[in-house]
């Protein structure tokens, strides 16, 4: 099993990795005290945390938060990279926090063999795609770093930058000398990111993001801790299945599912899914499917289905009551909707309403 | 002989740096070009260049160029380094260049046991010195890294840092890992300083410098180079001695005359100085004075004199006809009118004239 921010390789014990990562699980008490609970929170998609159990203490005593939820924009924007702003949406729209999302096409740059005005084209297209989920244009903000950078931002990276020493830079990210100079000074960009709205709004903040990301959580803690700022939290989430049922969702899989995939694609897609099934209609009546390994099911719960739903669903499965192709049906469906939708609403995404001065 | 931007020790060979750096010495041939020569040329303080004759030769067609001149922010400024403002005030006047001034208080924050804060009020106060010098305020604007940072300037900075590795920078400037992640991003940030009149206004850079800064002006033509921009030009200058001779004025010198000195403390540093005289008045008239060995010399010519003026005054010095009594008097008095001026003129700068959105 091996895990850092720049690959993820290997069966998953995300018992293990909560406990070498110092995390907290997301557990029935701390769920007890919110009143709503938002949905991929519900079904244990997102499943540990750090503080977050101090920022709904604080919520409840009036202390509103702002979430960040950043992107390293990329050509193809996937479902897997909507599901975390699927949460964040139904956070703002539960707790009316303020949503600051930066936009790094410059580590983008730093990182890949891409030319810089393409990476600025990604995060302009990558907004919009996020954008469409519905945000409140007075509680969001867009920050491309190569549109809108600022004194504040920079000054916090500045900031952070002198607390970072290029050993304990090194140690986390594994860079080397060969490296450009720019991808070495980026985590004190991405700290600054994450400590934006502490620094220009006084607002904790709570940063939602797969595990594999906790070490720049980490290292972010760290430097605000030394900057004796408010340290930021976090909720983190499992990976979600390809639906080939290996690795996670990937820019690079064939199996995908892009937001620009037209109905038939996404049925292709689907079609082949890896179900975990048995291998006839007969034995699957028989001895029932197995939801916990099927890529599918982790889609629909994730993604589409009240948590009453997914719990009916597995039963039925279990039993052997419903097959594979019935559920590949309704996911294609689903998706395909979905897919119509935000493209349309795409459309109507005015990117300027969300940026500030 | 040791000598980089961090570092002066020795008796300096100026033909052997010129050689091993790879500059040109700035000749006849190439200033017979000039209609007008600045006075620190003329006099040889700024003695060698690179591309200086392609920057003459393209303003004389007519194409404009602009001057970039920066400065780490200190407490306590002084004459030392008001002397290449004077230069590139010169030079504004004779052909009309565009100056661009950075004030890298993020630099001094990095490298540095100070506050941000603190730098940026050193940042502030260095400018109104430098500005009091008169430069036109159409033609001058400041960019103080902390509060005048933007998009341009960044994106200039993040082109360059992908252009610079960790292993050249290190190279260049002898960063350890010990040191912070924003030491070892500055070059790209200083090297967006140089690039950015040429990439804002197209205009191609002359940069006028001590000669130990000129590794960095080096890795700024490389990247030029790379980025496909014109490559800045510079001219080089030689060290000023402090008053007692050694090494060259600095801000821990007990020697140095800084702006905020007094009449008599002026009076006292200047008495004290080192002037290589002889040991007494009868052997200075019998046997003339040195004035290659006098720092007072260099002072006066560099700072304060016409050419013809200095040609009489040490010819006179060499036949023991003027005793270092006499010039003591002299640059005393010329130290402290300057001084005066320069602190009322100091009051009537409006910082904000020289800033640009």
């Amino acid at each position: 099993m091996k895990i850092t921010p720049y690959e993820v390789e290997g069966q998953m014990d995300y018992n293990k990795i909560v406990k070498k990562f110092g995390l907290s699980l997301i557990n029935k008490g701390l769920l007890g005290k919110m009143d709503k609970v938002p949905r991929m929170i519900e079904n244990g998609y997102f499943f540990a945390h750090r503080d977050f159990d101090r920022i709904m203490q604080d919520y409840k005593k009036g202390q509103d938060f702002a979430i960040v939820s950043g992107r390293g924009p990329s050509q193809n924007i996937h479902l897997g990279h909507l599901i975390v702003y699927k949460l964040v949406k139904e956070m703002q729209d539960i707790f009316g926090c303020y949503v600051f999302m930066p936009f790094s096409d410059d580590e983008k740059f730093f990182a890949k063999d891409i030319g810089y005005k393409k990476a600025q084209e990604y995060s302009l297209e990558n907004a919009r795609d996020i954008l469409a989920l519905g945000f409140d244009p007075k509680k969001t903000e867009i920050f491309i770093d190569s549109m809108h950078m600022n004194p504040t931002l920079y000054n916090i990276a500045v900031r952070a930058a002198k607390k970072l020493t290029m050993s304990t830079v090194k140690a986390i990210y594994g860079f080397k000398n060969e490296h450009n100079i720019g991808l070495h000074f980026y985590p004190a960009m991405q700290t600054a990111h994450i400590l934006y709205p502490t620094v220009k709004k006084g607002l904790p903040v709570l940063v939602p993001i797969g595990i594999d990301q906790d070490p720049h959580i980490r290292a972010a803690r760290d430097v605000a801790f030394k900057m004796r700022l408010k340290k930021p939290a976090s909720i983190e989430s499992r990976f979600l299945p390809s639906l080939s049922g290996g690795g996670k969702m990937s820019a690079s899989g064939m199996d995908t599912i892009y937001l620009n995939n037209g109905p038939k694609t996404v049925k292709n897609k689907v079609q082949n899914a890896f179900t975990g099934g048995r291998d006839t209609l007969g034995e699957q009546k028989q001895e029932g499917g197995e939801p916990e390994k099927c890529p599918l099911d982790k889609y629909m719960s994730v993604f589409f289905e009240q948590e009453g739903k997914t719990r009916k669903r597995r039963g039925k499965c279990r039993k052997g009551e419903i097959m594979c192709g019935e559920c590949k049906n309704i996911l294609m469906k689903d998706m395909n909707r979905f897919l119509k939708e935000h493209r349309k609403a795409r459309q109507k995404v005015k990117i300027e309403d969300f940026v500030r001065d």
